[in-house]
């Protein structure tokens, strides 16, 4: 299977746009699993049994794993197969380095790891993007427009052709994705430009974070986002569903939570604005 | 001792500016260390023994512990202590993520590893940067003009007020730079821009890739890339280095390798051109 198959299926077999993401904090995980011998493994494991009839998709900050050290690789590498087998499993590295660089972080990912995609920065440009995009089964969302404040510093700067950078990122991605495995990530605090971005790229896919902690509308976000079929966006939460509850039955808190947002999603997706 | 100060004192301790690139790749070191149980370790361990007294900086390219999972990381923690007290000790992640995820990177460098400084993607701005310049103690350098390739897709776009990209990046790490924590990834494929980007910026330091392997000229870039101090940049050498040999006594060539560079780096750096 191809990974715009995969990501077309992952879709279609959960009804969802939902992408759960995996950033879990060790300061935020409900107090009684911090007994655990791995606080980490058992809450996401929790996470995922919650969330699997509602995801289309997994996104693990790696950067939360990171920090764990050489633990937080074993938890990683002990998580990914307790994922359905329909969800698209996203790498949110943020990846970006020279040509050999890149080759190590695609192995790492796509083999190590088995993840079915990476986020990937373009400051470095198309040597630093190849290593992602050259199978079909393993694809990339290329850092367009995102979420942060911060994103204004050089995304929204005007260049002499008239585009704004993340205007250029986009039509590169689509001049890249001859595979059809390329998408892009558009933070949901922009909801304003993802209509003018999905007429700018046709049916690519979307990553979009930034609803729920971050402050996104959920419906101008879903409305604007997906595209002709209602579909090739996968709408990211994180937080707002990871840490619903602390007590003890959290899980049952977090299944709700993603039901509800799986609903929201299809009604938005599914109906016109009046 | 402040960052600022640790690189001003590398230089001076080791009188050299001589950074080695640590990109650990099991298909090209010697093949008499694939007996040992971790040879990436062994490797890097006696290129560390043989470069020590030629030495400023080690960089540490972490794709290539990260490919080796949670063994990688292990090795990167055991090699940390070996390395000379006066070196400055970078991590060359590219890390550019939102500010709840770039202190989760900050922590894992800075506090796990004990890194003095990581190199830093400018796509996402100013709150995916501060979690990494908000100590006297540690500091980055921010990707400004890479030395692949591709660098040119966005790097060299012209804005509207006049600037390439890179110009702006530049603009901004001094802005930024409050603390004298900040620095830039410049490459030494582009020697010629170097002379711009050194008057751009003043004493901001520059961590100067591509020399060897990727071919840039180590006169033009050495004279280019110093400050009128005749010091303010790490010349990074690689593959060039690392892989100078395949036999048993590798770490003698490897010695002269590294002696040649900090030779003809002060060469270059106390003499003018004629």
């Amino acid at each position: 299977m191809t990974y715009h198959q995969k990501l077309d299926q992952a879709i279609l077999t959960s009804n969802s746009l939902l992408c759960i993401g995996m950033d879990p904090d060790l300061s935020k995980i409900p107090m009684h699993l911090m007994n655990s011998e791995d606080p980490v493994f058992d809450f996401c494991r929790a996470v995922i049994e919650a969330t699997k009839d509602t995801a289309c998709a997994y996104k693990f900050n790696i950067a939360f794993f990171e920090v764990l050290g050489e633990k937080g690789w074993e938890t990683l590498r002990a998580l990914l197969p307790l994922l359905p087998a329909h969800a698209v499993r996203i790498a949110d590295a943020k990846v970006g380095d020279i040509g050999n660089s890149s080759d190590k972080y695609a192995e790492t990912f796509f083999d190590e790891f088995e993840f079915d995609c990476v986020t990937v920065a373009p400051y470095m440009g198309s040597d630093s993007v190849q290593p992602f995009i050259r199978r079909e089964d393993k694809g990339i969302f290329l850092l367009g427009l995102t979420s942060n404040p911060g994103s204004a510093d050089f995304q929204r700067l005007k260049l002499e052709n008239g585009n704004f950078l993340y205007q250029e990122v986009a039509d590169k991605a689509v001049s890249w994705n001859g595979l059809l495995n390329v998408g892009l990530v558009t933070g949901a605090t922009h909801s304003e430009d993802l209509k003018e971005l999905r007429d700018r790229v046709g049916d690519l896919p979307f990553l979009v974070p930034g609803i729920g902690a971050q402050g996104g509308d959920l419906g101008k976000t879903v409305r604007n986002a997906v595209n002709r079929h209602s579909r090739g966006a996968l709408i990211n939460v994180g937080r707002d569903i990871l840490y619903a509850s602390g007590e003890e039955n959290f899980n049952r808190i977090v299944n709700q939570k993603a039901h509800w947002y799986q609903e929201q999603i299809n009604h938005f997706r599914f109906t016109i604005s009046v």
